[in-house]
């Protein structure tokens, strides 16, 4: 069986941790001088692992293995969120390249083959997806023409363009060519850590609903309109909010989660009453069913809002993605591994971030394994995993993937 | 008994709504080319009435009577809100002008006096009633070097220097001079017009306490985050504002209103659950028994949120102004003018709103008189009231001055 180096693997991941060091983790946002950097040193270690290895023009970097038997695609993202965490994405693109290393260097398993993709921009700081978008034939010059830096407002193209990547073809994937895509990531919550677990596999990636609540009242004076007379919409969207609140929790099933991130009144003054209010609002589960439950709800409280209340409440479903099913051959092979290098300590769970193997698997079988996150810290400098569960987890990759290479 | 002349006040009502002119309304801002030259226009009618008018060091206007009987100081600001209405500050400026000039043309009445004061910067531009803490010797040249325009972030200073008003001295009260204050104004609400009334009689101003309260829990990412684990103080802070508006209508008084005017949660963003949000709240009464009351409520409602959630919320008063009582007798000559010309149509009430004579009542026996405001309107250009009400109002007003200097 393709054993792992693992300090070959931790080696590396500190390397990658160099490139836009920040306190203890790292701030290498996409196309940044240190993201850049990462990227070339990456298709370096690619290149000395024997594989034939390019930046496309987007970005994306396709390692091809040599190897003339059977294949498999793995991968994950080099950039990371701002001021966030060291293994975030580059575990996975350093798992890839130790199995892919591990798998050519074993007598046994030389013959077959571990393509490795690190896809441009998973953090969107461009856009959604581009990088893995572009590889499954998902996004056309249009979207890569469209995509502006959050950051700076500087255009994907022009950032492309400074690093001589621009005119380059995009890499496509070739379906028939692979078996299935894996790829590895920390959990990013703390179900593995508080469970005592070493090893997730994935079963599906949630799918997330965004949603828009807006309120319409009246702006007015904060002294000389009387409680009855007002149509505050501020107070509109609060109770809107503590009713979702309240009644979630009786409808949901476990692992729901939702979430909002924004609440905007306007005016914003402390002595007028707010004339409009608007929060953002997400929802994310792996159920259509439980989706649909939950939209129904918001949609039968907004109506019992404007039945009740003075301001006019509405509702807009900004997005509505499709929860992403792993396939359950693969995830057989990573509870198979995890059970020999790991019994009794790994555990089937959704995921609930995105990832890039959403959008493989409208091409591939695939397949998602988690390592824990220590403390469940995700996006952030502290984000951190144990050396033991590092290397570990490389091991458990590694084996997942010869196991459906030999299969 | 001192007639006003209906014309003469419509008049200069509608001149002064031609300085910064906004559709139906105006935009006047503090020490704008249209405030300064309304100033002048302003000072030059006092001076066509006979009175000694000059404008000082900090943009008041002061008009001294000749007369040697009795006095009274009457008047209000010139300056608007952005985008507001015309009479808001103005008609109490004019009203003031009015009874000046009707006391001084009645043969009956030429012995005594009204001295029309001009406040500036009621409307908060630069600061906080900057014009009429001057003008009673409660703010000193520190508090106008730190005065900044919130709009254009131009010190008041450098504005006044262009006028050329920068160096004179500050008027400052003679408080032997006069029998009391009194300032006509808008009432800003719909007591008056839902009632079929048509004077009101201010018996207070309303106290503003002004909190923030502010909620820390820990922001993550909320796709990986379980709804058991999470610590989202945007949440916190939705339900305290819920418990707030569930609990107050069962304590506070008829008249007490409260509001949020601004919620932020931090930082802001769809998918990351806020580790920090602050909202700003503000509760206004006449009565300070009630003030102290909803005050232990909300240290209560907060204690109980820290007892039950998983944030730390904090609740920081900012301001806490103590109510204005008008005085006993001057509501008496008030009563008495409006019984007089507009039997049973009027009512005493406190205003929820902050004005001049709040500060003139810390040195002088002060009054203030509302006239109604079609559809309850304020600061906003649509704001009106009808002809018939702005002359009974100014009769009214000239009337109980009257009262009060022949008394």
């Amino acid at each position: 069986m393709a054993e792992i180096r693992p300090e070959r693997v931790l080696s590396d991941l500190r390397t990658l941790a160099t490139f836009g060091a920040y306190k203890s983790g790292v701030h290498r946002p996409t196309l940044s001088p240190q993201d850049i950097a990462a990227r070339e040193w990456f298709a370096d270690r690619l290149r000395e692992a024997g594989h034939d290895a390019s930046i496309d023009g987007i970005a994306n970097i396709l390692g091809r293995s040599p190897a003339s038997g059977r294949k498999v695609l793995s991968g994950s993202h080099l950039e990371s969120q701002n001021h966030a965490g060291w293994l975030d994405g580059a575990l996975g693109c350093v798992y890839a390249l130790e199995a892919a290393r591990a798998v050519a260097e074993d007598p046994a398993t030389r013959h077959l083959g571990v393509d490795v993709a690190v896809f441009c921009d998973e953090e969107g700081h461009f856009g959604s997806f581009l990088g893995s978008r572009s590889f499954i034939g998902a996004l056309d010059d249009g979207d890569i023409a469209g995509a502006m830096s959050r950051a700076t407002g500087r255009s994907m193209r022009e950032e492309l363009a400074v690093t001589g990547w621009a005119g380059r073809p995009r890499h496509i994937i070739e379906p028939e060519r692979y078996a299935g895509f894996f790829e590895a990531h920390i959990e990013q919550g703390d179900t593995l850590e508080t469970g005592g677990l070493r090893i997730g596999v994935v079963t599906a990636i949630v799918a997330i609903w965004q949603y828009r609540f807006t309120a319409t009242g009246e702006q007015n004076h904060a002294g000389t309109t009387s409680m009855a007379r007002r149509r505050d919409a501020g107070l509109a969207v609060v109770r809107l909010l503590d009713a979702i609140d309240r009644r979630f929790p009786e409808i949901c099933d476990p692992r729901t989660v939702w979430t909002t991130g924004r609440i905007d009144l306007e005016p914003g003054e402390k002595s007028i009453i707010p004339g409009r209010a608007e929060a953002l609002f997400q929802l994310r589960d792996a159920d259509p069913t439980v989706l649909d439950r939950l939209d129904a709800e918001i949609h039968a409280l907004v109506k019992a809002a404007n039945a009740s209340g003075r301001c006019l409440v509405e509702v807009e479903r900004l997005s509505a993605s499709t929860p992403a099913a792993m396939d359950a051959g693969l995830q057989a092979a990573l509870d198979r591994a995890a059970e020999k290098r790991a019994p009794g300590k790994h555990l089937r769970m959704p995921s609930g971030a995105g990832h890039d193997a959403q959008w493989l698997a409208r091409k591939l079988p695939s397949a998602m394994m988690f390592v824990p996150s220590i403390g469940g810290i995700s996006h952030h400098w502290t984000e951190n995993t144990s050396d033991e569960d590092l290397v570990l987890g490389a091991q458990v990759f590694t084996d997942a993937i010869v196991d459906v290479l030999t299969a």
